[in-house]
């Protein structure tokens, strides 16, 4: 890329999170394309629609909308994002490997933790960039998203620092309305946030769909949540990432003073979709039985959770 | 009592259950009434049909129908069985007051531990009887029982022993055709079945209405259950009442064996009807608080069913 071109994109999974993203990059500057799982037909013909309260009605229309990654014309893109949702049996590198180059930049935009190494491992030689979306968003139809609040993306480079394309990413982003939040420590900024998903979410399925409000309000609902976030920061710091003092009374706080909300997780469980689990939760135990910290809590939620998605079939 | 008149039993609870030992302790040969509180027109005009493929189809018609216990006719009965649900709120001395005389026993049927010892304090002079049902038995319509399977009661004197007057009411219940089973160690037997019903009863719950097979067949799930029960186990010892070796290896292989079946806890959440939680799961969970014992997974899933609660309004 020269500073006059455009900075190739292709975003790997253009749902809600990818086309959202994918229309405030194309409205920052750059020709970004998508390949897309269900919805080719109508992104092909009409592109996506996104409609903000905040940023107004964007037109996502690809540059090129792709059925593979493989399809991709132009050689190899300078940014590839993967925002497809991480459950079982998604073998993401084979999903990304027909079209990352020697120079593309590799963006996952994805919940959960330790969710790199296995990309880390499979493109060695590539840049690494692990993104979090704050930021409530649905696809309403095919072609069409909803985006409800928030929107703020944060980045850094894996395992750690800030790079050049990162920042140029950031840019991107700001110049298409969108906050973008870099973080030189990217793996502490994801455990940060896994303090509050793995509690709230797993917790709003097994109470049974409870909102923020429920889960805070139910007898002896804050403390189960402290305990609970407290072994999350036990684990993140034996895995090098201890959390700032103070951490979960500002969560506590802030989550009690927000107007109560259903978690991602609760919202798929129920709509039927499957649970980002492993990822939120599992990864989280499996650290903590790694570094030897003991989390009965997560452990218990876990176990549970595993029946709730074997009874529903995911 | 002498030796030629009826035994006389009032039931305080003509539910399911009390029906369905109601009809036997008549056919055993005692005298027996009943309070209703729902289905008190249906019973004082017809009784309650007790269908069973194993006993034949049952008639108690109750000797006295009553609305109250201090309804009671012809001096305080022989033997006061209580066989409510035990759920927060109810406060089982002033429900069965009026009608406990000096001489009468108490007999507590019901589920759970730590069960006994409200009713020892009130009526500190009767004696108390503490019965276990084994039983799967449905009100299936006002007057109308139906028995599924099994049938037998468990009990014996709290806080030990074993009384005539618990030999007499065995041999009502013999002769009535159902299974009794006396135990000079009640509490002993009763934090046996805990062991079970602690484990699986509120994971089938948690777990999105889990029966038995869906429960051990979950990845880790065997392994969780068997967890869940060491902590209740080492409850129980520390309370004053070990179990016996093998005992969990021994449920999990019956369980395993047995045809998949729904607890008591996961019908009464599908049907939206009280849990009994606080019996079953709570009064385990405070024991191990008192004794000082650890016990996480009993600490979260009891935190997670308050949550179940609150949003079912129970």
């Amino acid at each position: 890329m020269n500073a006059t071109s455009k900075d190739r994109i292709l975003i790997i999974g253009a749902g809600a999170i990818g086309s959202f993203y994918g229309a405030a990059l194309q409205a920052g500057g750059a020709e970004v394309s998508a390949v897309c799982r269900s919805d080719y037909d109508a992104v092909r013909r009409d592109g996506v629609i996104v409609e903000s309260e905040r940023l107004g009605e964007r037109h996502f229309l690809p540059a090129q909308t792709l059925r593979a990654p493989g399809d991709y014309q132009g050689g190899p893109p300078d940014y590839l994002v993967l925002s497809v949702k991480v459950i079982e049996g998604v073998d993401r590198a084979a999903l990304i490997r027909d079209a990352v180059g020697p120079q593309t930049a590799i963006v996952l935009i994805e919940n959960g933790v330790e969710i790199e190494e296995e990309i880390a491992q499979a493109f060695p030689d590539n840049e690494l960039i692990s993104a979090l979306a704050f930021v409530q968003v649905s696809r309403v139809a095919p072609g069409r998203v909803r985006h409800f609040a928030f929107g703020e993306l944060m980045f850094g480079n894996y395992p750690s620092g800030l790079s050049e394309r990162s920042r140029r990413f950031a840019a991107l982003l700001e110049a298409g309305g969108i906050k973008a939040r870099t973080s030189d420590a990217v793996v502490t900024a994801r455990w940060q946030k896994c303090v509050w998903n793995a509690a709230f979410n797993p917790i709003s399925v097994l109470g049974g769909v409870l909102d923020t409000g429920h889960i805070l309000g139910a007898e002896g609902g804050t403390g189960f949540v402290r305990k609970v976030m407290e072994e999350i920061c036990a684990i993140a710091a034996a895995a090098g990432h201890p959390q700032q003092q103070g951490l979960i009374d500002q969560y506590l706080e802030n989550t009690a003073k927000a107007p109560p909300y259903k978690t991602s997780m609760a919202l798929d469980f129920e709509h039927g979709r499957p649970m980002e689990t492993e990822v939120i939760l599992g990864n989280a135990v499996r650290a903590g039985r790694r570094e030897g910290v003991h989390a009965p809590s997560l452990e218990t939620m876990y176990a549970l959770m595993k029946m709730v998605e074997r009874k529903t079939g995911h």
